[in-house]
């Protein structure tokens, strides 16, 4: 199966291209906008993947205005993939008043429950369809795959990589919403896309997710202790107790004074990179 | 005289403080935004100070979330003050579907034209009071002093260093507009804030100061080879020329694929920032 791709920007950037692109999703039923940045590379050569996941509110734009990933992903020869965060546009369902439901929000889950599960298919999409096309269209060597993000795609990292043993070699994540389906910003839409019951909501949970027997090799986590978002949203502290529980070895790296926005992450963000590199191109 | 300020935000990023501060301007006759970036520093020390000037329809928003001079600026110690491009608000002309007049088309000028003269005095706010206030309010030592800037921004640093013999250590441009007034995208600027007269206009023009006994101790000059702007708007030739014939030692860095946005500013700033360093350092 081939996969069309319509080109929206490139722009030469710290020696690679940061495109734009946009395609019809078949996961979400809709056109979905996502970004990739090619790090300058010999003719044919492969490189490795590490995805992007954004938190609420984001579209591909943010990390792509204010991650400060380039110069790093140029560093280590990295292709850095950056998707957007739900399906949106006519016909897809959405709270507009309220941003932690619907676009904006699609917290990587493939949706079960009406009227969301029409379009909001993001697991499958970042998982399975996107691949498929980064595959196709860029000179990415699939068999080395990282996968990081910040808040809810911090969560989506994670779950990405616990629920698909051996397919990313490296997860790492910004402030990640450790618990969604029992922090008060993210259960509302965990339950209106997935159903109230916990057997359907854990296996999108990352700390679920551990407790349930998912392992990871490895994890590195950074958490800003400024960040508003701390003790009743992202929980990080429920993440070390699973990790540890589960022998998974976690970094978690606390920063004095650090909030929740790209001014923390992209303080962090060559770090990020340099760990993931160290592991793809092991 | 005490300025008074009005922080809108703090935020800890690459180990200092990026802030943004409003104040009632003397110089505009009203509210002015701008940014300010304090690296890690020791109690007491005082540090340099760096000046950019962003370009055509910025505020001091797109450098700040997109300019990448953080690392930078923090690995060197430097300030770094982004202030915006124009009076804005209630009050203020404006001719809303032109971007190239107005607001955020300020082009670093005292206007001395109606309706633009009563509050278009870009010249006199960067150069004379918002340095006042940094001096007042931040670490600064303002016996090292650097500027820099993009697009109209590269004009806005230019005129001001060489207005300013001795002010400024050092001076770089980010594809600067080099002769504005002969440009069409912004001689109508000119002429509508200082008329029709190129003696009025010469004084706020980078070749034309230089033509006229303006002197740099040296220039540094990043230009995008795939700038849209680059033959119609920018002309570094005669820039080139110009420094040639008056014997001001120019780097003029012409870069192969880069267009004319943040992109490419990004891509040069940490060695804008080096460069500035070591001769605020010095």
């Amino acid at each position: 199966m081939t996969h069309s791709l319509e080109t929206k920007s490139l722009a030469k950037c710290h020696g690679g291209i940061q495109g734009v692109y946009t395609h019809d999703s078949a996961a979400c039923h809709c056109p979905m906008t996502f970004a990739v940045f090619v790090p300058p590379h010999r003719q044919g050569e492969k490189l490795p993947v590490l995805w992007y996941l954004s938190g609420l509110t984001c579209s591909h734009a943010n990390v792509m205005e204010k991650g400060e990933y380039r110069k790093a992903a140029s560093d280590f020869g990295v292709i850095v993939v950056c998707p957007d965060t739900s399906p949106r546009g006519d016909g897809v369902a959405d709270v507009t008043d309220n941003w932690k439901i619907g676009c904006g929000a699609g917290f990587y889950v493939d949706a079960t429950q009406a009227p969301w599960s029409s379009h909001y298919q993001m697991y499958s999409y970042v998982t399975a369809e996107l691949p498929a096309i980064i595959a196709q269209h860029f000179p990415a060597d699939m068999t080395r795959q990282g996968i990081f993000g910040h808040s809810m795609g911090g969560h989506g990292a994670l779950i990405s990589a616990l629920k698909n043993p051996g397919r990313y070699r490296s997860c790492s994540a910004f402030a990640p919403i450790a618990n969604p389906m029992n922090a008060d910003w993210s259960s509302p839409a965990l339950t209106a896309y997935l159903g109230p019951d916990a057997a359907a909501q854990r296996p999108y949970d990352p700390v679920a997710l551990i407790k349930d027997g998912a392992r990871l090799p490895e994890l590195l986590v950074d958490q800003g202790l400024a960040d508003p978002f701390l003790t009743d949203g992202l929980k990080p502290r429920l993440l070390e107790e699973a990790c540890k529980a589960a022998s998974i070895p976690l970094t978690l790296r606390l920063h004095d004074g650090y909030d929740h926005s790209y001014f923390f992450i992209s303080t962090f963000m060559a770090e990020h990179i340099a760990w993931h590199a160290t592991r793809l191109r092991a």
